[in-house]
Formats: C-alpha cells, sequence, structure tokens
C-alpha cells in the first residue's frame, strides 16, 4: 500500500518561529512579506517539499471540483438580478459537470484578492469566476500572474467601448447590440426624438449600453444634436424621473434606458405628468422581475448561457494549463411588452 | 519535522479491487452495498487506517470552514426571492466567522441525500444547511443519524400548523403571526369580509400562513362562514386573479394572500373589474421587489436574522457535538404601502 510523506503548513510555521499568514504571503504575496523572512521562508519550503494545493490534492487524488465566486450584495431585487441569476445558472452549469461552487464575500477588489489567497491556502479552490469587472481591475492581473485558472463574467473595459483583447478568457453579453435592436424598434415605431438615460461616465458597462443607442441614432439621422437628448443620472427610479424630466423637455418621445431601475422612474414619471402614452415607449435594461410585473419593455440578458459559457471555458482551463484565452460575446434579446406605435 | 503517513481512497480502491464509490458507499451509506463486501471493505477500511475526512482535515491542520446549502431553482423573481436573500444573508453570516458556503444543486431530497455522501467524501464540508423543509422529509433524519452538524431553515411540519418540537435544530419565520397581523390590519381598518387566498391543503407553509388569518377571524366574530371564506389556487398571478373572482362572489371586501405572487394576481383582477378600491385592500407574503415595485402590502420575512440565526446554531453544533437543538421562530414584520381606509 502506497504511503505518502508529508508537511504541514503548522509544521513549517512552528519551525520557523512565523506565523501561518507569513507562509501564505511567501507564497501568494511576497511583497508582503520583508525580504530578509521572505528569503529564509522560501529556502526552508523548499527544502521541506511542502505543497499547499498539490498536498491536498494528492490526498484525495482528484482535484476538488470546487470553484470560487463573490457574492455582491443582493440589492433591491432590480439591480443584481443579473448576477443573482448567474449564480444560479453558473452552479447548474458547475453541477452538470460534477463541480460545485463556494461562495466567499468582499468589500473591495483589494479584499477579494486577500480572499483568493486564503481560499487557496486553505480551501483547495480549482479556479475562480470572476464577475463585476471594471476598468483597472487589479483581480485578472493578480490571478493571471500565479497562473491560476480563472474566467471572467464581464469584459476587461480598459481600452473602452470597444471588444478588448485580454491576455484572460472572458464571457460578456453585448449591450450595445442590445440598446441599438431597442432603438431601432422605437425608430421603426415612428419616433424620431429617442432620449438615452444612462449612468455617469466612467461606466464600461454604461458607455456600451450608451454606444448601441448612438449608433442607431447616427445611422438613422446623424450625430447632430445627440448630446441633447443623453442624460446621465444616478442608477435609481428617481435617476430615471429626473432623465424623464429633462428628456421631456428636449422634445423626447421615446427613451432608451440603460437599467430597469432607470427605466422603472421615467415611465412612472411619464405616467404621473400626464403622458401615460408616452410610459409605453421606455424600454429598460436587463429584463428583472419587476419589469415584466408591470409590464415594462426591457434588453434580456441570456445569463444561462453566459454561465454555461464560463463554466465551459474554465473547464478548458482547468484541464488544460496552456489553454488559449477565448472571448466569447452573447448577443440579448428584446423583450417587448405594451409599447404602442406612435403618431406624431 | 513531523511526517505523517497516509493511505488514499484511491489505494484502498486498487488493493481490494472495488470502486472509490464503493468504499464511500461502505462508509456513508452501508445498506447500498452488498453485505459480503460491505464486511471485507470494512476490514481493510480499518486496518489502513484509512479515515477520509478527519484525514483532510488532519493536512491542513484545521476545520474545512465550509458549509453546504443547496440551491434550489431561482423562479420567477417572485416565488424564490426568500431563499436567494437567504443564500445572501447566509453567505455574509458565514463570512462573518471565517466561514464559507458552497452550493450545489439537486432535483429532490433522495438527490440531495446523494449530494450530501459525495460532498462528505469529496469537499470536506463541516456541515449542512437545510432549506424548503416539507412534511416526511427524510433529510434531516439521514444527517442526524451520522451525526453530521446541521441546522434547517423551516420547521419539519409532521405535527402540522403547531410549532414542533424536533430532536435537530431549526429557525423559522412564524407565518401564522404574519398573516394575523395582516388580518388584524384589515379588521381595523373597518373590512369585515376578508377572504384568503392560498395554496391547496398539504403545504405546512400554506396551512401555517392560514392560520393566522383564521385566529384573527374567530377572535373578532367566531369562526362561522370562515370556510367560504377560503380559497386555495395554484401559487401563481392567476390563481389569485380566480381566488379575487370567487371571494368577490362571497361578498369580500379585502385579501389576505399566502404570498405575492397569488396577491398579485388578485390585485390585477380587482383594478380590471372597476373594483381599483379594493386592490388597494390586498396584502401579500414575502415582500418582494415586485411588490414593493407595484406599491403590493405585504409580510416581510427578516431573512438575514435568520441566516445569521442559522449559523450561529451550526457554529454551535460545529464546535460542540454534544450541544442540545434549538428551536429558534422569528417574527415577520407587516410592510403596509398605500392600503386605503374602508368605509362600509
Amino acid at each position: 500500500m502506497a504511503v505518502a510523506s508529508r508537511v504541514t503548513i503548522v509544521d513549517l510555521a512552528h519551525q520557523l518561529g512565523v506565523s501561518r499568514q507569513t507562509i501564505s504571503n511567501v507564497l501568494n504575496a511576497p511583497h508582503r512579506v520583508k525580504e530578509e523572512t521572505r528569503i529564509r521562508v522560501a529556502k526552508a519550503i523548499e527544502e521541506s517539499g511542502y505543497r499547499p494545493n498539490s498536498a491536498a490534492r494528492q490526498l484525495r487524488n482528484h482535484i476538488s471540483k470546487n470553484v470560487g465566486m463573490r457574492l455582491h450584495p443582493a440589492g433591491n431585487g432590480i439591480s443584481g438580478t443579473v448576477l443573482t441569476g448567474f449564480l444560479y445558472g453558473l452552479t447548474q452549469a458547475a453541477h452538470s459537470h460534477g463541480y460545485r461552487v463556494t461562495l466567499y464575500c468582499a468589500d473591495s477588489d483589494e479584499e477579494e484578492i486577500s480572499r483568493y489567497e486564503e481560499l487557496l491556502t486553505e480551501a483547495d479552490l480549482d479556479g475562480f469566476v470572476l464577475t463585476a469587472t471594471h476598468q483597472d481591475d487589479q483581480r485578472a492581473a493578480w490571478l493571471a500572474e500565479r497562473g491560476i485558472p480563472f474566467v471572467a463574467f464581464g469584459r476587461p473595459w480598459n481600452s473602452g467601448t470597444d471588444v478588448p483583447q485580454a491576455s484572460h478568457s472572458w464571457v460578456d453579453v453585448d449591450g450595445r447590440s442590445g440598446t441599438r435592436d431597442a432603438t431601432e424598434h422605437l425608430l421603426a415605431a415612428g419616433h424620431r426624438r429617442i432620449g438615452f438615460i444612462g449612468w455617469p461616465n466612467g461606466s464600461g458597462v454604461g458607455g456600451d449600453r450608451r454606444a448601441g443607442w448612438y449608433d442607431a441614432m447616427a445611422a438613422h439621422a446623424g450625430t447632430e444634436g445627440l448630446e441633447s437628448l443623453t442624460y446621465f443620472g444616478e442608477d435609481t427610479a428617481a435617476g430615471g424621473s429626473s432623465g424623464a424630466a429633462y428628456l421631456l423637455g428636449q422634445g423626447a418621445t421615446a427613451f432608451v434606458c440603460a437599467g430597469d431601475g432607470l427605466a422603472l422612474g421615467a415611465s412612472a414619471y411619464l405616467r404621473q405628468s400626464n403622458q401615460p402614452a408616452l410610459a409605453s415607449s421606455v424600454i429598460g435594461f436587463d429584463n428583472t422581475p419587476v419589469a415584466a410585473a408591470v409590464g415594462l419593455s426591457s434588453v434580456s440578458q441570456p445569463v444561462e448561457s453566459a454561465a454555461a459559457e464560463v463554466m465551459r471555458l474554465l473547464l478548458g482551463h482547468l484541464n488544460s494549463p496552456t489553454a488559449e484565452p477565448q472571448h466569447v460575446l452573447l448577443r440579448p434579446q428584446l423583450e417587448l411588452r405594451d409599447l404602442q406605435p406612435f403618431n406624431h
């Protein structure tokens, strides 16, 4: 019967007179450790043959079949529903491949990176799924530098709204095509002055969604005056109300919104302002249960397909450390509800 | 430096000429293995010193800090929102104690029990959180027999709507007090014929919610005629519409519902039936984002507190195998929106 000799992190810490965290840091975050200590600990680790994750894997003689994902706060049932839907899809997709999903919390990207260190040392995860990607996102770089398998749900947004080439795999939904479809639908219904209600500049997702509206408007009648048909506000119903009020003043008769929260506020404002016909020419984004319940049209993200694609790419990286990064952009669908033809 | 000798499940399987699953079954589900095989494998396990979970724990020199929970399907954003909220609360509560949550899928209780076997053998979980408890629930018995730490979110419903004494710990929300509060509020507003729209008999949760309405009505004017003010339908908006139609025929002027899906259907039916005033005398249950968006009153479950209590009790069992089972019943809150006084 085979017998394996092994050394634990506790043995090492005891022998060297340092904490387990220091040993973890030397392995995962060497910049946090004084150079003198780092050299001493690294030498001892090498001599001992200690290997944190491979040891655990050897014990069980298979990989852990566990992928990690940060759980972002639930939100109000409007924002947050896409990530909740994605989590359900990911757990199901993981399950169909014999994998499970381990959830953890973090309040910032830095804290999420600390969590990676802990999870890799203690929880023996095979890989990670990144969500809520954004400009200057340090998480992908941290994981890539260490050769840890991961796939992002969301593009890196460093190169603006263009589809970026990244050195890691990602899956995303083409928001730009979604708002372009929405705008073209309103143009086909007879609207000419279609406003866009979005989030302030700096949001990659928000810029992408505005770009689709801009594409469709520019293709139809040129770019002149489009700045005056754009309103940026807080991602709340109040922001949407303010946007509708401003854009009504600009002569808008229809409204494409970066999210359902904004769209709900816009349509409520229009109903209360004796413009109920215009309330049905508001299109939201994310097709939340709330949008469905109040009969609001919205752009629907294929979150289950996105989760299945993320898991497919992640399995590729888990099975082959040299797998090339892949980028998958999925097309959303326009969910039309109660939209009326417009006569101007 | 300490050196530990150990034997893997793969070594054992190879030596004995059986599958890993057979070894797992001998340890976790001996009834699945032929008696002859069971004796031979059990003897070899004993002689080898193989101990599946304790071995993994010894390697990492601490418990896994991981609790498991089944992820039920997401539903339509109305049903399912309570369990989603509970999952967020549980992950946060686990995090605050240095624990993580591992999710898995199952289509039935039997499949969930198979999952327990796999997870205990392969994923080294410390304990489980049970959700969606119901009559004749085999999961609690399975875990209890094996001494595996777990806490249920939800009562065992075997003794009807009374609060049961169970041999395991559970946390639940007192639905009965929620519907009683809702009914008393409608009575105080002047309503006398208040209908109840619920789910068919057999649902412990549904029976509990009807009991609160029944308590308040009986305390106010006796039990006579209460059967005719009850409607049981499918847990959908269509079920709620049918319920409102039936109860209007019984002279009802207000409606307490077992869930927000039913309540949404009821209030939509009343609006469309030229009874808009009555639409604001509908009270739902679960205080979903959809109820908030359409201004529907609803009974709100304290899911974050429930999750924190589940984690607290589970830690008690993890830290002390002899901890006594505890039962925690939390009180829900009535969230009033747009309810009008009633003049009859």
